[in-house]
């Protein structure tokens, strides 16, 4: 770690990734925002978008310009899927490096990505570059990454609540189901219909179950932690808060008695940002509004062979966010809880 | 059907059930309301705690009186588990049909009843004199029934959904899993911590994993609709709405090709209360309130072996008041929709 | 009143008060659905759009013709300002009657209309034809009216609760506040960032304290009803609740002791849309949720010459489509509260 | 300021001005929690009871005890009304200083004590001790002050509001008018009926609009800072959020133009915590969610004589904990920011 405050860019501040990324910025003490671009506000202040950034975030936001990124040591792309890969390259190119909170780099094959998001990759040769930003999963090769995929909320939640149970071959990797519940920032800063106050608000609804676009992200994580070919159904719905991812997860055990209890706890001794509760207990996202924390707790209900575990985080921090903060401070040797002690507010 | 009205009592109607019969009831043609009771609140007109109802519910709530009740044709038990049982003895004995809104007559076993219930049953001959109240299951036994145990919010979605599949021996019975999303109103109306404001909203959480009240009863009801024995995982949330279940059921289809769609048509082609969506449809909860109506479609994500329905009901309406009037009709010989054709209110 | 049904058309239908329309109608025993237009969602099923409505409402959506909808008994007009006017001479030439939701007919001042609406208006003739709809205030002329303006929600609520200290003179009518709380469905059903769930949700903030097109038509009506010149501030905000209006009036008493509680009990009496709470209640929004009623208190704090008077309405059923269903009511002899009589839904 | 770091107390950390003070301290540089007491809870560990908490605050609840508080450089008393006067006169003989944040010190005068809260004050003669808690308007006071009462929620934004506007001699003071919506975390950590979820949700009321114990306070406060008489009407309304006060203040100008703006901008310039935005803005309660700062802006609706202030905080922040930590952070002689600078979350 260099003496100097390391130049941080952000392409595409307006979104709440982007707001929320501003949020954590401003308390990191090792971090100078350099710039945080975007072409529909270019020019505006950007505590003038989000008045709870007056006084703490005194910039503008500038148009995007791959020359004033490249002075940047770390850009994040928080833009929606299908720009980040326009620019990496050159990013790369320029030394600078880069944490893309977006899908462009999270699947290896890119026959898979074009399937799920509809286009060609256009730097099919950077996804074995990319390392896939989960620090849970990828510590080591995080650190010397130029360019880290960080995971989206769901994956986040369901692959840190199920990896324990597939790395111990403990449950049947066939008979996988992640039934997830996000809060509706989930679905961005975008004005939709089904967002709406009026529509969202006192609702609530299952969406994409035919095959949501996490799916092959959170297959491609869970098999890399497990010995058998891993099937997953995967149901998200759309649930009336403001923040908040709450998996629950099925699993079939497999013969012998498994200290489940201890595979949790052993597997996240060490890591600064997994909560593991005591077994039996049910952990509530308020618990983790604004905080970089996954909390879970697992069940087994009537002693049968079904285990349930039960995961909430903040989709925009851990899910996001923070996340990707963890990731800098992973990528620059600081202290991975660097500007992310704050606890979670509540109420 | 006499030329008369129906005189109604309600045992209980100070909780949200209580309340929502009564609003119901002011709509309904033939019934005239003889007595409320509540020990607490005895005296005070009803108006007076809901001020919704000035103006349409002209009484007071009495003591509760056997006598009084016995007066009426038809008593709904709106009261706390264990209480109805202490009555319905005598108001049977004077000729008085009974609807339990409790569960105290669900259970046809009263060993069960006493593990969940932690209480011994009260008149356990007449577990097999009640008849479970979910007309699309019981509609011919409803009718000559003198007493009525009506099934509570989650039985009633989770077992429409399930019971096309399991009548058709569709999906493997020990498979089955229900991960169920609750609005609040479906804790009742008690002051409790977990239910204040600022602890529900903007919140979600799991409860009761280990083992939920309305396991047995929907166990009790699947296994009648199955052949083969019935494993059931049943996990219920918490959700920050006020009313509205949104049921989410997985269950691993035999082989074989089911025309499942056909199955789900046809099984509730004439059913006034149960809407069959198309294929690949996502009801949401926002649809049904206020209506009695449980609204339901189907997914087979990926083509797969999981097959997975999504069931949306009020809670206090097709999962209770509603649903208890709906057995009232059926039991008088009315059209089954009297005083329930009201449109759900949306947004 | 005729034997056969009336003929009813909606121009419109696919807004939060066309919807709520639809579903007041659909339990309207003398009125049948002729045609509901929108021009962007022509063909469409109306129940498509609004699954709430799926075996309620069996009807699609037709291009707006004017052909089509002079074949109705009476037209209800729930469009975007500016449409109706449009219109409305057609109609009315053809001897439909018309019940307008927008503001186009509410002002009598065409200069009025042009500077709040930003536009001439179409057909400034018929202001003088058109009857302002507040019942409570005009009821005789509604009745033989061939067009009535439907007030909106804000006048609705801050009119009625003022009225009856502006007509005994009680207040200092150059002295008038109205700080209105309007649930988001208040700001229609569009698609705007302020009322994204993510927004809204949480979250209170007022808006247009300069000037809100509402404020012309409140001092139009409230000055009919004084004797003295009126002046009011109104400020309004908006408040994460979906429905319900709560207008907070302040007036400062004239000398001279007045029977506030027997002033507003006797004006509204008869009102059976009105109710008027004992002296020193709050009314809440829940309690109207639904219902076409406006609910009412009044305090004197610290017995100074302040008056306090609290307003609840439900802003899409009394300041909206179940005023102009009151209105239908009032035009063609029928009793006012046909189609009207449901309780509010609570919870 | 010593080295070493401060020993903080905390005497009832169970409510949410509890848990939020434990949430700030917990990002306090330059505090160390030595105890947080509750009667109820001692033994539990805080972070059981709030799992936000958890690997942020490790320390158990205590039962209270005057020898360890007194070991304190600083105690807050976070208690019910009443019970922080019992405490005070010890813990300032043995030389610990207090920072209370209810009620109990902030009026001057005992007879208006004892007339709003119902019993005698239990140490009158420290009311004079006692400094009131507002830096902006008693900063100096407070950097010796060893006993401060904290402001409550209503009077920071109140007053913060109108004292420029009374300094200046602006407005009429006999004219003041205090429309305020607060947050149910406003009501405290309590279980009540009124702040169950299906209660206020989807719901708005105003409530003890005859005469609220914040009264005084505020009257107090506003006629130190006005040359002529106040005379206030204060309405306060609960609103559906979790946190947040917006105050909508109303007052007649006198005769004279006024440089509005410029009056607020001098008058909080050097004020960290104090945001004027532009004139006309409209501040909303997300922009300070987590945050201690208070928002404002003015408006002059229609050129007339009433000026409209719009004031925004959160209740638990700049009105009640983070005042609290301000507090502290002046008394000690740190940096007024300190452990204060995390921006809002939003969304």
């Amino acid at each position: 770690m260099t003496d100097r405050a390391v130049r941080v860019g952000i392409v595409g501040g307006t979104g709440y990734t982007g707001v929320e990324l501003l949020r954590l910025l401003a308390g990191h003490p090792h971090c100078e925002l350099a710039t945080v671009t975007s072409r529909s506000e270019a020019g505006r202040p950007v505590s003038d978008l989000f008045p709870s950034l007056r006084g703490v975030v005194d910039v503008a936001y500038s148009e995007p310009s791959i020359e004033a990124l490249c002075e940047c040591d770390l850009v994040f792309c928080a833009t929606p899927n299908g720009t980040a890969m326009t620019m990496v390259p050159s990013l790369l190119e320029a030394g600078t490096r880069v944490v893309d909170l977006s899908a462009d780099f999270r699947l290896r094959d890119p026959a898979e990505y074009s399937r799920w998001y509809g286009r060609a990759h256009a730097c099919p040769g950077l996804l074995e570059v990319a390392v896939y930003g989960l620090p849970e999963m990828h510590r080591a090769a995080i650190r010397d990454a130029v360019l880290v995929a960080n995971p989206g909320c769901y994956p986040t939640a369901i692959q840190l609540g199920f990896v324990p149970l597939l790395e111990a071959g403990a449950v049947d990797a066939g008979s996988l189901i992640a039934d997830a519940k996000s809060g509706i920032s989930g679905a961005g800063r975008k004005i939709e219909m089904t967002t709406q106050f009026c529509e969202a608000s006192d609702n609530l609804k299952a969406y994409a179950v035919s095959g949501h676009r996490h799916l092959p992200e959170i297959v491609q994580g869970l098999s890399e932690a497990s010995a058998a070919p891993v099937q997953l159904t995967f149901v998200p719905h759309l649930t009336p808060m403001i923040r908040g991812i709450h998996a629950t997860l099925y699993a079939r055990l497999n013969g012998g008695e498994a200290d489940v209890q201890g595979l949790y706890e052993s597997r996240y001794r060490d890591e600064p940002f997994v909560d593991v509760l005591p077994a039996g207990a049910h952990p509530d996202t308020a618990s983790v509004r604004g905080g970089n924390v996954c909390r879970m707790a697992w069940h087994r209900p009537q002693g049968g062979d079904v285990i349930v575990v039960l995961v909430v985080e903040d989709n925009l921090v851990k899910g996001a966010a923070g996340q990707a903060v963890q990731n800098l401070n992973i990528m620059l040797g600081l202290d991975e809880r660097t500007g992310l002690k704050s606890a979670a507010l509540l109420p």
